[in-house]
């Protein structure tokens, strides 16, 4: 048990409780139907927090025991508070923590000051989507064809106003006219971070096997790694030459 | 007169010749058009090189001295001289010359052995293509708008096995389903290449504003840096140590 | 004098006015030593900017009028203004300012908040440094040879908590037995930043001619692109599809 | 026994024959202590190949049973036969093995081709080296402290003329005053490629427990995928729309 990755999934938590359609797919939150798939593989922990929790769902003894934080937030980011940001932030940076942002998680507090983006994209009507594998070899490709298609998603479309990734693993066409860099990789720090387009509130995307799929590994790939430095939040002081080392 | 970036556009100029459409399009061969816009900024040389012309187009007296190399190739790519492609591949590391692949030419001899790769992807019929900005602050975006459509170009699509771009500059949507990286940088050794997608023989890309206003911008990317290194084609051996520099 | 790039150059300014060594190397603070030589070139019009300047020296004339932003500061990062920094970052990520991190400007907040990084490093004594010239074709190594010496230099050292840069220019050797990532360029949104590591309050590394030469570069490389497109801060909502247009 | 990952260690294999001090270091070739070392995961079925064996020690049987090629060479890489570089090349970019060039392998045919680089870096007298993880998260820096030293180590200096690498991992001091950037990734078509500066034939690195480590998780790194995609060595040609797929 005590192997497993500890993952927390953020959900804001709100639409599935006030939109009729957003009820009828999601029930229990989107952040439940991904704990479900997630908890499929029988190595991961899955905890459960939302914006209404107490703490905001984060409180200390949460966080700091999470490997991997997934988060989906949309109508409130400008309600998380600020301090936790910086929290998750430092969290990633010091290599304790994966980050990976669910959709409109492109606009959330975390995703932008982890990043250093505004997060800024277009965004349209739900439409057909084909997401197109861009780099079979990467580990968060694992298990997906050449290409999928998902019958209903939300438009996003570039410019989108990300750094260029570490790794860009998934693009996206959209039928309006629009393509879209819907899946990428960053370090940041110590941490990784993953950002995956499809998952609006009101389409079945986190049903489809593929998506299921790219999270899972998302997860494998996002969890921090076998360290063996050990990483301060501040710059160390140097008093004695490295190269003194070389006469013990 | 000697300021100006000395431009060499290679052109297989064969299917200008046997087949009426294209002739119809491009009378004197793709090239001439390429040269006309690229002459209107004032400040390239422009000369034109052919498979068919003596020493395939590229003898010494031409490649060393060319700035910058412009490649179109399709359908005869395997009679291109391996001895010719080696030359052109040490003068870009070397940081003495750019190097510009158009459309078919990512499939050319020089571009693979230049970047790296086996320059494969999907590709179909003519159709619609909408190009996007991915990275509007680029100097080879300088000037272009967020999309611009073409009316009809030939698909190429994903997965395009290139290496990871230094810079992704453009990607483009097709009618069909289907996206490309569709303008990329490398930069390899100390030389700069730009991939580009358009421009199929029997289409009018070429003709394109944004089309010739990228081009134009990827020539003045690509021309050789103010550099001062010498760079040798051969590994250097170090006698002296590089700190005995500071007692000198 | 319209076409001049508009330079501001902000500077903590306060060891030059309370340290006796560091009046001596540059009486009128680092800044003004930057100014001169950038004003050199004729391209530039430089304003001087302080932290205990009105609006710590970045009021909204200024800040809304610069092109290109360069960052010194040390000891007082805190006492920057966070509304400051946002203006900052959203200037650079609109594409409307590029920003030149000098020093220790790695842990500056503008630099943390626009690159998404804790800034962290490791630092000791001043020694010798070898700057080595790691990409010989990039615009900001123009004119720069093989390596230089510094006599002296504030050692900085890895781990150096940034993100893999976009372009990675110079790497410094450091007599203790450490290197540093010490000329980095960044893409974030649609604005260009670069760090570079010399610059230390007490050395004279402002007066060495390559360390000019780097800054005059940056300057040039960073400003903003002939940009066509509008970059609005916020997310468009796209109402009529993209393959409208070709209808029209 | 099937699931392990199958590994050959190809060495050119002369240097232990011919030099005294070569062959007390590595009396039955450096390649037969790298595979003694990862032979020790229980993970690795392990293949040595050497240039004189028959076939190069690549014919088919072997090449196309390797998931992970290592490559030791120096002085007689111009022997290797340009069709098995060819053949490795091509291996690599399919996605079917992972490539990791050791030490001199820099200026091996293989690591050349694969990357798109002439290789060309400085070198000189053996010294003291110093490598630091500039990149803790990366799994190839697993178990890796901050850094470690070599006692003696060939010295290879910047500049060194590879492509910008997806990921850079290590770097290194040198006594005399040069850096080097001494563990790299690649990403090539599908497949994975590391470079890896230490193990020089009459320094002792390979028995260095650090060094092990590395290579250790390079090859777990470097391994193929579990790819879902059909990677063809040609350009496929679509004659059914990708949309068409949505009324399946």
């Amino acid at each position: 048990m005590e192997n497993k990755i500890r993952v927390t999934i953020w959900n804001e938590f709100r639409h599935e409780k006030t939109k009729e359609n957003v009820k009828a797919i999601y029930p229990n939150g989107l952040h439940a139907v991904i704990g479900e798939f997630l908890k499929e593989t029988g190595d991961m922990e899955i905890t459960l927090a939302a914006l209404d929790d107490p703490a905001q769902g984060l409180p200390d003894e949460v966080l700091n025991n999470t490997d991997v934080l997934l988060w989906w937030g949309h109508m409130s980011h400008k309600e998380v508070d600020d301090e936790l940001v910086k929290r998750i932030q430092a969290r990633v940076y010091l290599g304790n923590m994966g980050f990976i942002a669910l959709h409109s998680g492109h606009h959330s507090k975390p995703f932008k000051a982890i990043i250093g983006t505004n997060g800024n994209l277009q965004w349209g009507r739900e439409q057909k989507e084909i997401i197109w594998n861009l780099s079979p070899s990467h580990p968060i490709a694992a298990g997906i064809p050449e290409h999928f298609l998902l019958e209903s998603e939300e438009l996003y479309s570039e410019p989108f106003y990300i750094p260029q990734p570490d790794a860009l693993v998934f693009g996206s066409w959209f039928e309006d006219g629009n393509i879209f860099r819907s899946g990428a990789c960053f370090i940041r720090g110590a941490g990784k971070v993953f950002y995956f387009q499809p998952g609006h509130e009101s389409c079945r995307s986190f049903y489809n096997p593929y998506v299921q799929r790219i999270i899972k590994n998302a997860v494998y790939w996002a969890k921090p790694n076998d360290s063996a430095c050990t990483i301060a939040d501040k710059c160390p002081h140097i008093t004695e030459p490295v190269i003194n080392e070389f006469s013990k």
